[in-house]
């Protein structure tokens, strides 16, 4: 199942996706293309991964970390499929990061690898757009790179976790106006999912609602305002955003 | 006014401590005691500052920052007062951090520092802890040192921002089991209340039950289980603590 949270006439709503078609509790089926489409689900805690491939690591010209350099998001950051991000006039390098997000669906406390599945309610796809020249080192995914206003977009939707047959073996790819400028898989990440899972809960209580963004593999690149910039998780989305600059984005629309 | 949110009889309240009563709305009078107290407000984003005292950063051997060194909380490390905070078995050197509270009460964003106190609801006292064996640097208060279960203690209530005269002028303390351990003022923080809410609504919004810690100074020791912890900020609150080892944690109790 593909569950969505969308605002439509006046409230928002659970929604399902079924033959790409978008479907209400009610039974009413509003058009994909006139809902605003809000994250599937508002995140508690959010744990993003820096340096979860081995190949951006390379790319970044940084070692592969020996513990998951996980850090946190504030929820102020979050958009949903199908909106704009602003690129702010002081970003000189601006780079989308193509994400298997992991949405937490039951309370984790000190879970062992093995069982890490159980706790997880769906997958998504998340864009965890980074402002790059405040990066200054790897310990530091600072917030003026890394929690900028709608620089996280995560969606359209969640799949509920027993419709992804193998996590671990996605192909993650983004695309900037068509062209395809990142690719790999979910095979390649440092630390898989059932590793972060276990490595977060064993100091920390994960909780419902609780989201993982598990890094991004190489292909970094910047973008520029009018880009329009696509996420794909195999299995699970593809997530569409369009990169706009001050002028547009806060211009009488 | 002094806000507080407390649990008792079957519910969750906002209260009022007045002349050392609490009052509810309905003008009920539990007895202080006998509530369970909750953080003053639930956080929604929260940002803890590292090293922003000069005293705090020469104990830690680093030099001050030159920007605000910010990072976000998650909403689960949080507790209100009189509550008990475990000590976890891996801890090897654990310490509190009384630090200033700040409640942003409007949206914030691009605010000069010289207008910076309008968007304040009010003021409150943290205990911070972290557990510094994970420390690593200062670019990293990773999630291992810094959001634990239970290791921001937020209260016991909020200061209206009307009834603190000068946030930037304000003895704070801390005392283990009644001896006092940390001394210090907010005058010597790096990046004061208007600098700190300059710097994060440059580059992002704040929002209404954002919360700012905004540092401690130095004095920092390791606590033991069965230490009674009180932070106090003069003129907003004094903020009581106990430290349990994990077996008094989870014994029944």
């Amino acid at each position: 199942m593909k569950r969505a949270r969308i605002a439509y006439n006046g409230a928002i709503h659970d929604a399902s996706v079924i033959d790409d078609r978008l479907v209400l509790a009610d039974g009413r089926s509003p058009d994909m293309d006139k809902v605003v489409w809000l994250p599937p689900v508002q995140p508690r805690t959010t744990f993003a991964l820096a340096i979860n491939y081995a190949d951006h690591a390379k790319e970044l010209a940084f070692k592969a970390p020996e513990k998951p350099l996980a850090f946190i998001k504030g929820p102020g950051t979050f958009l949903g499929h199908n909106a704009v991000t602003r690129r702010p006039a002081d970003a000189q390098f601006m780079h989308y990061e193509c994400e298997l997000a992991v949405i937490i669906g039951r309370t984790a406390k000190n879970v062992p690898a093995a069982d890490a599945y159980d706790f997880v309610a769906g997958y998504s796809v998340a864009n965890d757009y980074a402002i790059r020249n405040y990066l200054e080192n790897y310990y530091r995914p600072n917030l003026r790179t890394k929690n900028r206003d709608g620089c996280t977009v995560m969606g359209p939707w969640m799949v509920d976790a027993a419709d992804v047959a193998d996590p671990m073996n996605l192909d993650i790819r983004t695309f900037v106006n068509g062209e395809q400028v990142q690719a790999g898989n979910t095979r390649d990440m440092v630390f898989g999912v059932p590793a972060l899972i276990e490595y977060l809960s064993s100091f920390m209580t994960l909780s419902p609602g609780d989201v993982i963004l598990t890094g991004t593999p190489d292909g970094i690149v910047d973008v520029k305002a009018g880009d329009q910039v696509v996420t794909e998780v195999q299995g699970v989305g593809r997530l569409v955003n369009t990169i706009v600059d001050d002028q547009t984005y806060f211009q009488r629309s």
